[in-house]
């Protein structure tokens, strides 16, 4: 647990020290809160989208997001192009499949996605896992409305079909890449009273898969320290968006030691 | 009054019960603030505009918000095609029409919208009630400069022409579905300060509607609910910025027994 | 420097007497952001990027804000169209060539903008203006990592080549029409760790420009007035997340006199 801890932290040490450019393509909600938490984590964010130019401003890239909240056609052939130039650079590229399953066009487009490219980590929510993977639950819009029967299986299935690594994120966050697994239980139930929470999640993780070739890991490194600044902002909390306001602040001011002493990740036992 | 505004606070124990979803094709500016104010007040939101899903998406959708803010022509195709499945189901939409006076393409595209849709509930400001009355009324953008010399006047004509409930809001809002209506006196000043108070006080609307037939009530307990939450908030503002923390705190916190305790609410007489 | 002061102080009245209307086609991350900042600087913002009502819209606009945060071809070809008709009535326009030099989409882009368009100022990073009067610099995204070797240079040279007010921002501002110049010296690092600032700052100079036919002045002030609200918002500051809402509220707050006391703005001397 110390070694995992502590890698944890140096890894929010080389975000800090290298700066890493995350290339988003995402949807219209959230555009503004992820640019945000990739300065805060230590990053540098881009929004591009337009086909002309996704394939060179990737090419700068530390890692790629793409989030398909608000999607449209003309975006999902954007991020083909672009996840296509990182797959050949090896750029990690996150998958944020938000409302999978909540309609037919959001499943098939993640689906696409899943088998086009390469995807380094799928950060979903239980509903969204379950749609992809299979294994049912239930989504109304973009919230996970019930989660999958067996949340393990069905992530572990999800990771198995695409060789991929799989956050499905909830009260506790399972990480797995289909053989290997955690369990992440930082978090703060405010977390559910906030917009884009999830998007905010996936920049992290998208944000240590820069600097960190075991994905499995630098998901869970992400999510422990989104989890453990939403710990903290609650202490300040009057409402969700005080909450928001103290989140915010807590990830840019979270030191690697911190991170490092506060992250509480188990290794899964199936 | 004792009737009404223990109406109000039923009708706010139903969205926290049941969590409607609030399908929103709403402007680029506003975005993340109303899926917020959705989530504050107890429903979820989904921000969907592709046209090959929103007819699939507002079916699972306690109502619709359509709100034309930054407008482009495929947005309002998409309308178009989640308004009629919408109709078809009954499901209540509210109509926004942003800046409506302010240019042509503004003005008939509202019109069109009204003109094509059974709208349950147009919630603006004096304004773009005046420019759809034609009543007169000035815009600049999207701010009401001047409003048409007699608002109840405006708001009766709109709603007679279109079958539908306006929600004209202002200092204080008339809420009239042509013969019946209602005064709310709740509010601050300071919701003149910020950005895209008008669209939340619509998705106030929404959420409200979403668990009641009666649009009329409806539009005024979602308006009530609004007011109160910005005079409570305005006690801890030291700014517009401070005052938008306080505001989305508030609506979060507000409970049904405060709102009906809260509401200033009259009958309209002619 | 009395004189300057006191002019500046004159603007920020006549922005709060006049409220003219800031039309913005603008990028999606930072809409509500600047729609924000223009209500709290004093004037009315908008943002429509139709082609069909741009050229109607920006006709009862003080200024017009062309900012290709997140370019897509058809908002290019609004932008050209807005603006040509903003030429037309000697409107000026203010051009944010947010991410030139990241991509060779985005740095052809904004010099086709300044060929096309008489452009009033140009407000950019270092790398962005670098990039523009071929001088070198180096961007990473939208953030300037490497300012060109002689930014006064670069600055002038971009200005002169254009007939433009150049606003190169930085730890320190650099404003110049290739003839006279200034620095402005307000200003806080706190800017540096929030997304969007850089756009936040030209739509503090385009209300200026509203109001100030010198529109090197204009800048100045613009830029003097949003670097004084960062310096005392900073005393309030836990984090990046509060110090955007003290700095909002700050912009709201400061009066005439304030600026025209607090402003640090220098001749600058070649």
């Amino acid at each position: 647990m110390d070694t995992i801890n502590q890698r944890i932290g140096e890894m929010l040490a080389r975000v800090r020290a290298t700066r890493p450019l995350i290339h988003h393509i995402t949807n219209l909600v959230v555009m503004n809160d992820t640019a945000n938490v990739t300065l805060h984590v230590g990053g540098l964010p881009v929004m591009a989208h337009d086909v002309e130019e996704v394939a060179e401003m990737v090419t700068h890239a530390g890692a790629l997001v793409l989030n398909v909240g608000t999607l449209s056609p003309d975006w999902v052939e954007s991020m083909l192009v672009a996840g296509r130039q990182a797959n050949e650079l090896d750029i990690p590229i996150v998958l944020d499949p938000v409302g999978a399953g909540a309609t037919q066009l959001r499943t098939m487009t993640n689906l696409k996605l899943l088998r086009s490219l390469h995807i380094g980590v799928v950060r979903g929510n239980g509903g969204e896992i379950g749609a992809l993977s299979g294994a049912g639950g239930e989504m109304r819009g973009v919230e996970s409305i019930a989660a999958p029967e067996n949340p393990l299986t069905a992530a572990r299935t999800l990771a198995q079909t695409y060789r991929t690594v799989v956050a499905l994120t909830g009260a506790r966050d399972i990480i797995t890449d289909g053989e290997r697994g955690f369990i992440v239980s930082n978090g703060h139930i405010w977390l559910t009273t906030l917009t884009g929470t999830g998007c905010m999640a996936t920049t992290m993780v998208a944000a240590f898969a820069a600097v960190e070739r075991d994905y499995l890991l630098a998901a869970a490194g992400g999510l422990a320290m989104f989890g453990l600044a939403a710990e903290l902002a609650a202490e300040k909390a009057h409402g969700p968006a005080s909450f928001k306001t103290a989140l915010f602040d807590q990830i840019y001011n979270l030191t690697p030691e911190q991170v490092a002493a506060g992250a509480r990740i188990a290794e899964l036992e199936w």
